[in-house]
């Protein structure tokens, strides 16, 4: 092959002093603000006392709270600082291989200690609660990125961390139980023997495959029986999303190094905190009239909340414990298909971003799995990351416009979020290489009768 | 517990324009240079055309050559570019715990593609190679980490790559081979029935673990017999080394600029390449008068070839195909026990590390492997990293002599490398955890018989 000795700029790094110090709360600029969630019981907006057993105060302020920024705390900024900023890639062969004239960027979240962008939500999260003198938090995982966070936060502020983990994921992924144990997290395989909501759906199905709504039930009902044990979340509600920012904010920055205005802003939705934590920062700035880019969330073909779900008030979790959510929907008793982007396979959208979506400021799509997984051994044989499966979908969706500019001639900018590694998800890989990786069924019947489980909440 | 809100630098980083641009040869300081290889045959110095048939000119002149610095071409800069210069860390959480006045700093090669070290050679032996017109490379691999490297850059230039996997690493770790086949290589378990050097031993013992030395000579084997076929190896020689010393050069560099200068530098030592990547340039520092920390080589007891072996001529594959080597060895046929390291299995040292050794620049050590997988508990609980089982040992030594500090009070300065993550060897993890893992045998008999199988070389 010939080889080309240029020497181009594949990063566009900052210096700790850019570090974002706060985060940024988009309800600020929105016109509206999302609706509240609500009490299942009255029917009433929830209050701070009704969170009160689940989350520290600080948390609640910032859930409710209506302040364009909100400051880091310099203890979370001393962990921020091991890892961030986080590097903005070019990918250059990538767009060689593609052929493409489109510029794609990644800003890549696997450097951090747990391999995702989980950790910049987990450490304020544990932070919080250690102030508060918490000695315990629940949690559930999915892919297992979120457990391992909560794992890494915990060990470093003296907190235990017990965590519920979808069967389907525990089952493909056994490095990643492994990684939540070397940072001295408990975990279960869920549903679980350990909870009442576990042991319910067991005794209905000994194989379920669980969910993360079924997990969320049982790391809830674990923290609210014990006034020292708390609750966490690793996405959809307001405050993860927050945290969240700072990805998005020194993206903005670091684009503006290279010298360049994105016109498609991509990312992969579950619950949406990765999504929310780049595209809200740019949102920021298209709302002001600064930029003007496409923001698309791309989400899996066996769980699109946004594309196929329901504007509508439903539980966060599978046994009806949470808070009713205003938020896009497949119903709270959907039970996605087992595909390998764990952390995708949630029933909602986070509310905040289910809101920015109605309001017409995102567009979404669905892409079934193997289509992700063949970009992602494309992108690791040119970029040499191993994606995790979930940012798998937003390369892909990258990956479409880069070939669709190349029919067009289009220079466009495409900002992507690797938000995690592959590497505790290599089993998946082995299945597409295989070839024994199928995509996701996707029957109308399965989708109208979860649908038909959501509530009745009169407007 | 106490939440500390300092807000401390963690991290040293260089800019993309201080990233060297030449290796490193520390053959130009020395007061000799090192013994040469010889021909097995003959027993006369290899000459270029003894290893014409497995490395590319360029390689082989970079082998022999005694000049001080080295151009990196452009099209390595750039590969180098997306990942270096590398992080260097100060280990701030991990000394509160120890409690101990030493400053501790890792250098971090876990952030580059393969996860390690490894890429800094593989992509010029890729590069050499190709620019030869070479369409395939083959190689022994221990852990998995070299071939994770040589199939990443084969995939960037082109080339083919063929593994030979040590069966005991094979077993161990199933992701590792995984990542090689997402990168595009081809791996065998070795011994392997594809060769006669594995066939052999397959006939004297079905159940054989393997080792480095076997797996060279299957690479070897398959390279000699077809010349569009070369071999590449990912340590030992000098040219590897040379490659590594990357690593050294800019933590020179980071070190200053965090205003500290090393008492300690402590690296593990299997073929040699991350240690002398590492130590060489701090040793020029040393050899000048400018600096005078110790240098220390932290071997696995399973194989401790410096602190148990014998400097003499010796083969570098276990099946002598190789030219002989002079070099500290436990003897071409040892076999070590199936340590979680499996990047330090191998019987011999390099060549120019052993010189280097024999004329006093170095101390080496001997850990097992318990202490070394209970030092990367702590260092990732606190750290927050997981490492590979290969740097678990020079943790090990570095929390030795931290915790010596905080019985003297002495503030030294601890430089260690941390030169892969080990999110492909968390079953060792789990070994560990569990309680399963047990230290290596080490007896003086298998050691005595391997040692007489060091062939005669009159002097």
């Amino acid at each position: 092959m010939a080889i080309d000795e240029s020497v181009r700029q594949h990063k566009y790094e900052l210096s700790e002093d850019q570090m974002p110090t706060t985060w940024y709360n988009i309800i600020a600029d929105l016109p509206t603000p999302p609706p509240p969630p609500l009490h299942p019981g009255t029917l009433e907006p929830a209050g701070p006392d009704d969170l009160a057993p689940l989350f520290p105060a600080a948390l609640i302020g910032q859930e409710v709270s209506a302040e364009r920024y909100i400051e880091i705390p310099g203890a979370v900024l001393d962990v921020y600082r091991q890892w961030r900023p986080s590097p903005l890639y070019r990918a250059h062969r990538l767009e060689r291989a593609l052929g493409t004239p489109a510029r794609i960027y990644y800003k890549y979240e696997g450097v951090s200690p747990a391999g995702s962008h989980k950790p910049n939500t987990a450490v304020p999260q544990a932070y919080y609660n250690a102030a508060d003198g918490i000695t315990k938090l629940t949690t559930e995982t999915g892919a297992g990125q979120w457990g391992t966070a909560l794992a890494f936060a915990g060990a470093l502020f003296g907190i235990d961390v017990e965590v519920w983990q979808v069967a389907a994921s525990y089952d493909q992924k056994p490095y990643r139980r492994l990684m939540m144990e070397v940072f001295g997290a408990t975990v279960h395989r869920s549903p679980s023997r350990a909870t009442a909501a576990g042991r319910a759906l067991l005794a209905d199905n000994p194989d379920h495959t669980g969910s993360l709504g079924i997990a969320i039930s049982e790391a809830v009902e674990v923290a609210a029986s014990d006034p020292a044990t708390r609750y966490a979340l690793g996405s959809v509600l307001n405050h993860v999303l927050l945290h969240q920012t700072v990805i998005g904010e020194e993206a903005l920055l670091q684009l503006a190094l290279a010298g360049d205005t994105p016109d498609l802003i991509v990312g992969c939705t579950g619950g949406g905190s990765n999504f929310g934590g780049l595209a809200f920062p740019f949102l920021r700035e298209k709302l002001a009239g600064r930029i003007a880019p496409q923001i698309l969330a791309v989400e899996p073909a066996s769980c699109p909340s946004l594309t196929r779900g329901k504007y509508a008030y439903d539980f966060g979790d599978t046994a009806g414990m949470t808070p009713l959510l205003k938020m896009h929907t497949l119903g709270h008793t959907f039970v996605p298909d087992p595909i390998h982007a764990g952390g995708l396979r949630y029933h909602g959208m986070s509310p905040l971003i289910s809101h920015v979506y109605e309001q017409g400021h995102l567009d979404a799509v669905a892409i079934p799995q193997t289509e992700c997984f063949a970009a992602a051994v494309q992108f690791a044989r040119t970029e040499g990351i191993v994606p995790a499966p979930e940012p798998t979908h937003a390369l892909a969706a990258a990956i479409r416009e880069a070939q669709r500019c190349k029919e067009t001639g289009e220079e466009k900018v495409i900002l992507t979020a690797l938000c995690g590694h592959g590497h505790l998800d290599l089993a998946a890989y082995d299945a597409y290489l295989s070839g024994a990786m199928v995509d996701e069924a996707v029957s109308d019947e399965r989708f109208s009768a979860a649908l038909a489980d959501i509530p009745a909440v009169p407007a």
